[in-house]
């Protein structure tokens, strides 16, 4: 077997995509389909993203993807993400979009029915057996961060009394509808979850074993209102392929896999890394940035920039009351905007380390002194390296008198040390009273660093040049 | 089955661990290793991990790590973080951390030798098997963060001839040392890989087929030297349990299964949020914050400082270019902070979520055009808001006059424009040139926006007050 063969999708399918565009602009529909069917779902479906990213070639797109063979049309709708999903649905007609609900895997299959309009998802719970129909709506009422919202009732659920053959058996039957059958699940009469087994004990067992011998009953397991991100924390911490998830009584309502958790976890870790640039995303979205409108991204941005400029006024009254000290030694405003910026910078260099050390779990608000001497000693070396590169600056370059880059220097060494400070213990805090460290954002840590760098500077002046 | 008596281990382990403290103060080694004992190998490892956090009680707690049961101790081990790891191993005998390492799972194998001395990492080797000593060399050489560093021998190899029933025979003998025995990999004579059956397929598939007739051919697969954030967005994009990873003649070598790779996505995102920050993991660590030395906090965080350092001399000068004027109408200085640290915010903003955009193949350097529209109109609409909010201040708030708060209002709205346009457009042409956009990381764009914040401001001041 040639190596050259074997080719990773990835590199492939650009040059179709290339090709396929071409097509679509003579309206070669059925060359387009058979292109695409060269490729495994899940590529096919990153295809489609990229078609479906023209607005002008969008109803091209959904005869292309009207034209694929019903089974893989299904697969490939579950790998589309929901913006694209709904553009789909748009322009199918509602049979279609009626056969590809139900074939779809049951949690694919309530997270687009969470996005569909009321009167789409009544038309096609009418067509819907009673009982799924029952699941169905349960499922739709958990919270859309919770446990519940990321399980499925499809699993494989075996009895104590059962022999590992009588459960193979039962497997081989069954398994093709599971979401996995690695892990089986053993549930009293009541329902209530008694035992976990995985498909590598069954098969490395001997047949005549019962399933209740051979069971864990240590298992963990997560409550369906849990929220996700702890449910993350569990498989991180345990490297589970499934984890079950049970309700208040401990009866066994579904199940979570680890492929829905890498979502998870970069859902999460967006999030994060939103709320420490300042951004809030109000809807909880997973909306991609092109699809969201000019406003939602105005709305998301623009809080803490108006937080931040009632902070800025207390800024300008420092700087106010300086006023005249300042006009006689007016070379010291050249040096305001690095002494504010580099406290900012260094204030969020810690505030990062200390909130991403707490959602790492590494640090904790108990660990406050060690890491309050840690960055006290920290920011005295960045300091020093600092200052004296500003002394040589404000002397030499600029050729200022020595009491100035005295004042400069002094103020820069206590500014780093001051902003560490404020950087490290700021988010502790906020963690201390149950809050997400992530949304005292760094603007907020920056714009208080900025006051207090000033002050800091001021008052060297008033010591050094006698203001 | 009362639920109460299904209690999650996290609930406990906080009350259990106080206890501990107090037995070790009275030296009853064997009472905490009894309560450590209550709970499974992972708990009893975040255990140990809170323990020897505490220098004082380092040589108890590896008394009672002694004292555990072998099999185990093994286990708890390898799930101790590499630090731990390492204070374990210094208390511990030379038999006894052979022990350890023979048992160990191949993968957890590597990286332990990867961090110990060389002259004990000789030691351990000296009593391994002559195969497996080869083995593990070859290992050792692969770079930190390729996909041979993640992988794993441990796999189960079917041959193409077998059938299912025999398949499962030879998985039931061979299975209990393998990583993972839900994908089983097709080899030809030559070591190639030439197909992939999942257990589930064998499980449901009739007893008399061959391999060849139900195993995938058209698996994707890794190459060894794949950098592992590459791994990472493979298992995302498919949903695997695991991939096979191949030499450059496409042998077979190994095997990355997805609980590995929770880690990995965690890593890569620890280190996109670092350099967002400004910070520079220069030995590409994985050490904790608290783990550092004062110095290696230094280190990593004083690059950027420094380079902004001379980002800031340019703004000083355009400071001092303005200086005479300035001192005309000095109360032009107050609003200076808000105005830098207003462009600094929201070009940051719009960086983080460029940076991001591209992390998740959301956005691509090819849709430059699309986001500078989308920004430009973000920034207007958030520049007009923080205008009118400026304007009240500057007029009624701080008594000015209406050209002062024309200048302040005008500036900002260009400033934020202009941000906009800065942190959007640059994280792009970082990625065009194929580098990390995270590596431009926010303080630079703040600093450039700095100095446009400045130019703007004094432009506006020219003409509104002719300046």
């Amino acid at each position: 077997m040639d190596p050259n063969i074997v080719m990773q999708p990835e590199a492939a399918v650009e040059e179709s995509l290339e090709k396929i565009f071409g097509w679509i602009g003579e309206k070669k529909y059925f060359k387009v389909r058979d292109e695409l069917l060269k490729y495994n779902e899940a590529d096919i479906a990153e295809m489609f993203e990229e078609m479906l990213e023209d607005p002008g070639i969008l109803e091209s797109t959904v005869v292309i993807y009207r034209l694929l063979p019903k089974d893989i049309s299904v697969e490939v709708f579950s790998y589309l993400p929901s913006d694209d999903q709904l553009k789909i649905v748009d322009g199918i007609t509602d049979a279609e979009l009626s056969y590809i609900v139900q074939e779809l895997d049951f949690d694919d299959k309530i997270d687009i029915l969470e996005e569909l309009p009321a009167n789409l998802v009544d038309k096609i719970l009418e067509k819907t057996p009673k009982d799924e129909r029952r699941l169905i709506n349960t499922f739709l009422n958990y919270p859309d961060t919770c446990a519940g919202s990321l399980m499925t009732p499809d699993y494989i659920s075996l009895q104590k009394e059962m022999t590992v053959a009588e459960a193979m058996a039962y497997i081989k039957k069954e398994g093709m509808d599971a979401e996995t059958i690695y892990t089986c699940y053993v549930k009293d009469t009541g329902r209530k979850l008694i035992g976990i087994v995985s498909l590598s004990t069954l098969v490395v067992s001997d047949d005549n074993l019962k399933i209740m011998d051979i069971m864990h009953t240590d298992y963990v397991w997560i409550n369906v209102y849990e929220d996700q991100e702890e449910v993350a924390e569990q498989f991180k911490k345990y490297g589970f392929l499934a984890i079950p998830v049970v309700d208040n009584e401990h009866r066994l309502v579904g199940i979570i896999t680890v492929d829905d958790i890498l979502e998870v976890i970069e859902e999460e870790n967006t999030e994060d890394i939103e709320r420490m640039a300042g951004i809030i995303d109000w809807e909880d979205s997973d909306k991609e940035y092109l699809d969201m409108s000019v406003w939602q991204h105005a709305i998301n941005r623009l809080p803490w920039l108006l937080i931040l400029m009632v902070a800025y006024i207390f800024t300008g009254m420092i700087i106010t009351s300086f006023e005249a000290k300042l006009s006689e030694i007016i070379c010291l405003v050249a040096y305001m905007p690095m002494l504010m910026g580099t406290g900012g910078n260094t204030g969020s260099q810690a505030a990062t380390l200390i909130i991403r050390g707490l959602a790492m779990d590494e640090v904790e608000p108990s660990d406050a002194l060690r890491i309050l001497w840690k960055e006290v000693r920290i920011g005295a070396v960045i300091g020093l390296i600092l200052s004296v590169f500003n002394f040589v600056r404000v002397c030499w370059f600029d050729g200022n008198g020595p009491m100035i880059a005295l004042t400069v220097c002094c103020a820069m060494l206590f500014i780093v040390i001051f902003a560490k400070i404020l950087g490290s213990m700021i988010p502790l805090l906020v963690k201390k009273v149950n809050l997400d460290p992530a949304l005292i954002a760094n603007p907020a840590i920056s714009s208080i660093s900025d006051a207090v760098a000033l002050s800091i500077y001021f008052a060297m002046a008033a010591i050094f040049l006698g203001l």
